[in-house]
């Protein structure tokens, strides 16, 4: 950590701010400048609380040297996480292609879809149970009813289950989900980051809307700092001031995330846009950038066919994407 | 809810929606005009999917006429709501000072402020027990020891104490503490706001870094729902591009929120800026533009007298801005 | 334009603001409902002041419904434009390679790297003769002389040239300037574009850091309603909280730019990441996205090889880069 | 300037950075630490391009020491400015109350508005005369004529006047205008802000949409780098995701611009809310932030009457907020 001191402190006060940091159980190399002193400090500085220095009186700014992720880092794992799941694997190369309906509704609807998507290309069935809506009034899924739906979506078709879990308290209903959807939402619910580390569930903790990828690489140290490692990334938009989408798909954390990260990164373009229209090519876009999958929304409903503009695309759009996902991905092997 | 569909839609795909739509339980007005056509939603609108209705390819655009959050809403509920925790009441004219350390650290720590900062004119104490932090490796708070202390400080002091719970798993151990709050990072929580409205707790409600006033006032209406109405609301800074601040605090948001709900509202300068020396100001324009309370860090921890600069002040820089706050309330009566 | 009225107006303010309505010159059609009342306005409404509307106590909101961009606006002319400038089409499926350095610094730099970049497949050559910069104390473009550089680049490779013009008063000395670049601070400036519009000058008119697209179309407008319809929109990034880049990519701008207007859109990714390793994923992520071109920062300065991770690649590095958005191209036809 | 070079730097690389800084004219001090090398520039470090060593392949971080903003900056010029313009006196305890109609739209307007302000308390008079308008098709205001109209309110009531210039080349029309006001949106129109710092005419410089405050005072150092220092900054709202206001009013810019600058600041709560009613708590606290003064739009014409809620309040609402000002900076004297 580099402590950058203000012009012209007195002495005694840097002193004491300098035994204080060396009584916090860090070394101190003081450098004198012409016009600024710097300070050095080595060892453990993850004890030290950045801000806290930085608001000093007398600190001009703090800069940490080492992230503070360390086991998400890339650094100290060059090679990229293949998380398994059954029979597919994400990153190093693999690809992800998981789909399905917003919300499981019934036998029927699921096992339908499933069907169609894994006919499409699908590799993974996603489906949401247990779902976080902004209105206590809104639909909140069928909960564990839906997990059993899903299950027998899977037995019919053999494709791995994704669904979303919001609370500690339900962790033991996903015991037999294939991987586990942390929301948005949820991206700093430090309790359920802590308390899925302990299982040995596949996790894809997606961004939240107005985080940093340096706070989505923390949330994952939350996983993985318990013992669970098997964690991929999902970007979904952020919140900016624009029109016209629901969010802002930002796709430069692919590259980025790819960099400070071992861990295998995700995109989902259909709550990013929120326009069916938009999915495709926001997903081509995503593939283009180096993504390890996308995870798409795909109804076939026939109470919703009006629902043309709708978030999800049909069987048969999905289809043809798959199709061109994999052109591009040919074209920069 | 008004529908305004898009010019030239093909008579059959308009019918088709004011059937699905009728099919759902509204009744449906069609106004033919020049340009456009606008369909008018009577009824039950709140189970009508407007995210989903906007999306279609023959929209244009919908709005809901009546709003979401029915029990927060001030239409439904003109006076302002007085939420009283022991002595103290809050909102309707009523202005809360809490204040206290980021954290309780010891016995002699929390009782010691507790007193400066009673005689300073607080009538609420803060200590933070469960720490959400966004590293795995930071401390996390004394826990349950920490609501102890904070329990000795209000015996000492006969200040009601506020402290913040993560987790539904949790709400036992805050059987005995006044205030309850909900924090920035789980203000979308929906599992733990649904569980503390089965309480009979106040609970306090700080907005997050990335939600709309509206966001805000449903998860409210979350708590409501469950049968709490003892709400107050917090505006503690928002995520921006800024620099120099950590946060950039929307006072604008004070009036707003009193126009749209009669629940009190309160604001935290100390965490919306990161800064000691930035709280005196921005406290002082929260209460001139009406803020019914303000929570604030306060130390007194002489390890820390170096830290001139970090987000807490100390006990006189405290009791001088009272002072002014009550100055201000008072000029403005 | 439709305006909801509030529940409860009383009558004479609502025949108030119908009769000011009708002065103002449309016509106003009124439906009563059972919970509010909609009044549609029809006629020329793009005289009416929707903010001035919608701030009134008995408003509860306003919508247009016909946008405000006519001449931009894919409704009034559902074919692609394509700009053609020199050889070079833009739009339609004819696809801009725009590349060169941020800043001309001499005859033999332009020279050299106009040759690098068309040997490796680029169809246009930029360059800053005119740099606006954040402080008065940097370096400021070599203005007229950087112009006069340019065309001799020209000269020496037959590619068409495009720079930045910054003031109105500079417009003589763009004359023989083939593609006149305007900034994203200078996206409303509403002067410069009026002027501009009266040349007969191609315009590459940058998103500024933080407009929405349907500002960036009528900044477009501005250009057209003075006659000038040879316009190319590009999306360079928006301003955001996100950490490690400089702006955020915001690639949804592309397929949703296509659908409102006919006007041809290309993308910015060096100046959107500000890091040239960063380049070449966003680069194929905007081919994918479907943008109709990509201007890419490219330097071959000696004394500069040491910034391998700068915003500007290497002429080899964009050679390679080419090879891919042609197979990304070919991948999606 | 502290540049940090990342871990395990081959030292050729190294050698050849510290080379290259050299030539570019600094002083290079080199700090070995256990995990990482520290580079201390001295000299003259504004000619070393930040953005292109911090992009470098083998730098981790850099920071500059001293801030590129000399003339604006407290450091070096420790007491308030005071701008004087006629009788009225700006900064250091001095208020400005400066009223009047978004634009100037007749001789009756103009007067009479004038002479309520004045009688209300105000100390200047506002009016648009060149409107910077999103859509070329709305009105741009009445321009020289506009001006003129401003003068003859001056002669009637002693208000000194303030009026937007949006155009390099409309200068000579604003020599007899006593505060010429740079808008938002050109808040980096550098060629306009060095031509206006080659008059000696006051500048009311307001902050952009999505500008730092250190990019605002860069802005104004661009006026003082060409001899004028006569500045007045004023922070008028930041577009965030937020609903409900047309912008987000940053008052924590006000005390912060104070530490940095030793410049008067004032506040612009009629279109950071756009909501008339917003207005008053929005100055009433920006007066508590420690403004210097506030700028708001008032409006009489009976034409508009029924605008209750527009972003223009009426006089006798002017009056009663002067009142309680001023009761708020006694209260914090």
């Amino acid at each position: 950590m580099i402590v950058v001191l203000k012009a012209g402190v007195e002495p005694e006060k840097q002193e004491r701010l300098v035994d204080w940091l060396k009584e916090s159980g860090v070394d101190v190399h003081v450098s004198v400048g012409e016009y600024q002193t710097v300070l050095g400090l080595v060892g453990d500085t993850a004890k030290i609380d950045m801000d806290l220095i930085e608001s000093l009186d007398i600190v001009d700014s703090v800069k940490r040297v080492s992230e503070t992720f360390k086991q998400a880092n890339r650094k100290f794992h060059p090679e990229d996480t293949v998380v398994t799941i059954g029979d597919v694997k994400i990153g190093g190369g693999n690809f992800a292609l998981i789909a399905g309906p917003c919300s499981v509704e019934s036998e029927e609807q699921i096992v339908s879809i499933a069907r169609d998507v894994k006919a499409a290309g699908a590799n993974m069935l996603r489906g949401g149970a247990f779902k976080p809506r902004t209105s206590p009034y809104d639909f909140q899924g069928l909960k564990a009813e839906g997990l059993e739906l899903l299950k027998i979506a899977r037995r019919e078709t053999g494709l791995p289950i994704v669904s979303e879990i919001m609370n500690v308290g339900d962790i033991g209903l996903f015991e037999d989900v294939d991987l586990l959807q942390v929301g948005a939402r949820n991206m700093q619910n430090f309790d359920l980051l802590r308390e899925l580390g302990h299982t040995d569930k596949p996790i894809l903790l997606k961004r939240g809307l107005a985080n940093t990828l340096k706070e989505l690489l923390m949330s994952a140290e939350y996983i993985m700092a318990s013992g669970n490692d098997r964690i991929i990334l999902c970007e979904r938009g952020i919140r900016t001031f624009g029109d016209y989408f629901r969010n802002t798909l930002d796709l430069s954390a692919v590259p980025m995330l790819h960099e400070l990260s071992h861990l295998p990164v995700i995109v989902d373009p259909s709550h990013a846009t929120g326009i069916a229209r938009m999915v495709a090519p926001m997903a081509l876009a995503a593939t283009a950038a180096g993504s390890d999958g996308l995870i798409i929304e795909v109804h076939n409903d026939p109470a919703h066919a009006l629902c043309d503009g709708a978030q999800s695309i049909r069987p048969e759009e999905y289809a043809d994407l798959v199709g061109k996902i994999k052109a591009v991905r040919e074209a920069l092997v």
